[in-house]
């Protein structure tokens, strides 16, 4: 199965493209710069490339996220601190993010002759980004199944959709992938801030799955309160 | 109904924004720059907007355009002459391009508030454009309710999804849209060229509606042979 990644540099998207690079055929990444202000990602999505010894691309769409007002992941609005379960994540919503990278994903699948898209979204994303939920990644599916009758079979290919983090972050010690080779942090700062909800999310994968994390945090014990705050 | 309107400057699309103007409360006009060669048509598609007083923004997707090789319409390949019912005509496809100025569309659309993203794919479309189907478009609509869920509830309206041409071309009559506001032709040179499919469609599809079109085309006569190969 000749497949394209959908790369953002994260943990998820690094683990899927080490999973499809020993299990199928991995024909190149791509990224989005959709004026995300953890654009810092991005550099960690061509370092896997490098890795994996096959093509990057980064697909600038930061003026279509410029009209996409109202998240604080591209606008002057602050990332919440905590975890995702809260309601304060809805603020990280950027609206039709997810339709509109794979819509495009599947166009540079038709036109390379790839057999599939494959992108992270994991159980963990359902509760705030109804992008995200197996139903849409269903009805996408039939849409393209539509949208490129008679020129390109692609499928979307959602591993690890029903998977809690703390899986992903088991397979990426499996497959090897160094934690300090994934970006995580909303905030993109020089290190990760250990309090944005994806920061949260990321320690709390770790210590389930029992893996080792070197990454330096700026607040090292806050994801614990947040998680039991988001579990109250 | 508060409706964002996708026009190419075409006359389809352009009859599609006077229609809504009329009916709905058309909020406004985005184009794609996806690279087309006949990139003259968003002089028309901004006219348009300022006609009916409403705003416009230019959409420039030319990167991903480039990234999605093989049309006649992108690429270094020469626009192929005669009836869109011609198997040559699947020169004119860019894969997927109709779902990916959809989803943008509709993140727009969420951003602003739309209740309605509006489309003027057409009966004619259907042949060679999987894209433009009925079946797409429905699929399209699930997608997106599962997408937005929670978020906003937008609408993909399609008023000429089963007309011919010709219906729009009589519409445009009736609405006052004058046929030198709209260009059709895909080659984008000073004047329309009269031969190329879709130089071909709207002669016929004035024809049919007997409307007056002083249009001036290179070719002035080609259509009708290209007509009788076409349905031969």
């Amino acid at each position: 199965m000749k497949t394209l990644v959908i790369c953002s540099g994260g943990l998820d998207s690094v683990t899927l493209a080490y999973k499809i690079a020993k299990e199928h055929e991995l024909i190149g990444l791509i990224s989005f710069d959709y004026g995300q202000r953890h654009k810092k990602e991005l550099v960690y999505a061509k370092k896997c490339a490098e890795n994996l010894g096959v093509s990057y691309d980064m697909i600038d769409i930061s003026n279509i996220g410029a009209m996409l007002s109202g998240s604080a992941l591209t606008d002057d609005i602050d990332v919440p601190d905590g975890h995702y379960a809260e309601e304060s994540m809805k603020l990280t919503v950027v609206p039709n993010r997810n339709a509109i990278m794979l819509t495009i994903a599947y166009g540079v699948a038709s036109s390379r002759g790839a057999d599939a898209v494959a992108t992270a979204v994991h159980g963990g994303d359902h509760f705030i980004y109804p992008d995200c939920r197996p139903e849409f990644i269903n009805a996408f599916q039939a849409m393209q199944d539509h949208a490129l009758k008679g020129l390109s079979e692609i499928k979307l290919y959602t591993p690890f959709i029903n998977a809690p983090k703390s899986a992903i972050a088991a397979l990426s010690s499996e497959l090897n992938v160094a934690p300090s080779d994934t970006w995580s942090c909303y905030k993109g700062g020089k290190t990760h801030c250990g309090r944005c909800g994806t920061c949260v999310e990321r320690r709390e994968a770790f210590h389930i799955a029992n893996v080792n994390d070197p990454t330096q945090y700026i607040d090292q014990d806050f994801w614990i309160e947040a998680i039991k705050k988001g579990a109250a």
